[in-house]
């Protein structure tokens, strides 16, 4: 038996008969205190003799080493799953999809499921998939946006989505990719968009501290293989309004134009001032300028020249964007045809599932946290 | 104000402030026992003075008087959604996907994402939607089969996903679309076949007990509307061997090949023998001939006449096949290298959301629960 199994490759799955028992000295070097002394054992699924990398090859690596690199593990993305930080990292996906729900689930809101298959494009602007749809052009949805806010219309008073999002986007970044998981939500207003930005904050600090709790052996798996530090947030999360943010900025000494968008730079001082005045790498920026945000958002009421709108800062930006009190013109009649009838006032927010772990996780690459990423240069496997 | 009041059209949308009081007259004709006496009014959103189909039209008129069609009713969905029939069947939809993830969470399951672009054809035969991915010829995948296989081949033992699934066919039946939500589920198995057909007996009879319970509202606004009989179900879900059910007809005295598939009408006929003999309208179907499963299907142990999968059947056939230890060859060279890598013995199961909610409310038609349905002649709204 022992000839049998020293033949068996590495990876090789296995049955095994056999005798637990304490040995009378103890194991050093595992945390497992039994042994088994295998009776009998047998091969149900033989690996390949050679395999192109191994989970135990990764670990040693880390990413230091870059001894596995990141093409190579999503070539081999069955194998590369196996390392423990991998385990680690898609739990903590499906656990951020699971408090996601389960929170919403506790306010009231009710899952919807949006058509992917749409004939405008959702949002303008990107660029889009496009296919032939029974001899009709038709495209990928960019995102739910607009039958999310046409089922508020059609009184599902909130409402939120889980699934696919679809960017034809030449973006070869670290945090883009073709294809990732958008968590949605929509909700009516009854006084103020501040409403939304108190789902956001209960929200994710729930996410947030679930993970730190519940997911502890994940965490220090990831961390093992790649270095993070927690991430610092408040219990109440900081509301920032665009002004003030000018206005630290410029107090720093950036120069910056108050009706305008803010660039990646100024986003990054923003937050290194942030998490040095407040203490927090998570935060909520609102009342943007108007003049920078999608058709569909409100003005203030107070100040034209600014939106009921926010963004979410996770480390860095999340990039979805979160807007208040969508009404407006566009080419998309059935849409606007859903505000003829009676619309309640209503906002709400998206963010990518994948970009929230890799955030979390103090990631570098999206590509960690997609089971088989799809970028401009990936469709397989 | 009664002179503003009269002169708002149907659905718009209105703030009140008033004062809630007890009339000293019984109020008959609602279940409301309280009246409010308005003081203050304001319109916040006001509708098209003539709407094209009103709820109260829809309720009226039910199906039987048809005043109102199914394609007018989706070309205005936003409207047509507001009738309380269309409330229930979405929040009972949302209550499925619930209790499926619920359920399986509770058993070990972990959720996946699995890509919806892909470079080959997710399960060959049917036609599906092919686009143009940077150069590269893609389509949209029929079904998330392949890589939720590769998951458990990635050391995830126990996998499900919701997402949506697209079959580019020329279906114009009633239980047909071609965008729909997947629920799908992978599993390692340790000793047999069965231990599938145990997740899916128990899911399936925790969800539609839970819609008998916690949804009777729904479902009664649901049957006001369209009329329909509580599906007939057991506790212990019944598992009919193919051979069994072949031997059924055959006493029944109809032809059929024991080594074929069952036809939609010996599949009705077979439901109505059972629905007889065990008094149940969901039940499994299993050891079907291997000539008529898909390449992954496992051939049984006894006799490789057969195969270890099955079909599930609610009311009528709840079309997803069910499968068990998927190996053998085909193009898909990521997939089958998955195994080449060590693969525990697997199996799963997918239905598509809307039919489970379409047969077990037993409505005609599975555009009734799709919130925006995709069929070769429909892509909008």
């Amino acid at each position: 038996m022992v000839k049998f199994v020293a033949g068996l490759s590495r990876e090789s799955i296995i049955d095994v008969q056999g005798l637990v028992s304490v040995p009378s000295v103890p194991i050093k070097g595992t945390t497992q205190q039994v042994e088994v002394q295998v009776r009998k054992l047998h091969c149900i699924s033989k690996a390949m003799p050679t395999l192109p990398l191994t989970s135990r090859m990764q670990q040693e690596a880390g990413e230091q080493l870059v001894r596995v690199n990141q093409d190579t593990r999503l070539n081999y993305r069955v194998l590369d799953m196996r390392t423990p930080a991998n385990q680690g990292i898609f739990y903590i996906q499906h656990e951020v999809g699971s408090i996601f729900r389960k929170f919403l689930e506790s306010e009231g809101f009710e899952e919807i499921h949006t058509p992917k298959l749409i004939a405008g494009t959702s949002e303008g602007g990107s660029a889009v998939f496009k296919l032939d749809y029974k001899g009709q052009s038709a495209c990928l949805a960019q995102s739910p946006q607009l039958h999310k806010q046409m089922a508020i219309c059609g009184d599902k008073e909130r409402v939120f989505e889980v699934g696919p999002v679809f960017r034809a986007e030449d973006s070869y970044t670290h945090r883009h990719l073709c294809e990732f998981v958008g968590l949605d939500v929509e909700m009516e207003i009854k006084k103020h968009y501040s409403e939304v930005m108190d789902i956001v904050d209960r929200l994710f600090v729930r996410v947030f501290n679930h993970l730190n709790e519940k997911c502890k052996k994940e965490l220090d798996a990831v961390r093992r293989q790649y270095p993070f530090e927690p991430l610092k947030y408040l219990r109440k999360t900081l509301r920032l309004r665009f002004e003030e943010g000018v206005q630290m900025l410029k107090d720093a000494g950036v120069e910056i134009d108050p009706y305008g968008d803010l660039n990646t730079e100024s986003e990054r001082k923003l937050g290194q001032l942030v998490l040095e005045k407040y203490g927090t790498e998570f935060y909520i920026l609102h009342r943007y300028p108007l003049a920078v945000r999608p058709f569909y958002t409100m003005p203030c009421y107070d100040d034209t020249k600014y939106s009921n709108s926010f963004d979410v800062f996770i480390r860095e930006l999340l990039e979805e964007r979160a807007k208040a009190c969508g009404i407006d013109v566009n080419t998309i009649t059935t849409y606007i045809d859903s505000f003829r009838y009676g619309a309640p006032p209503h906002g709400g927010f998206g963010v990518g599932l994948e970009r929230v772990v890799m955030l979390f996780c103090g990631l570098n690459n999206i590509r960690k946290t997609s089971l088989f990423p799809r970028d401009p240069l990936r469709l397989a496997p």
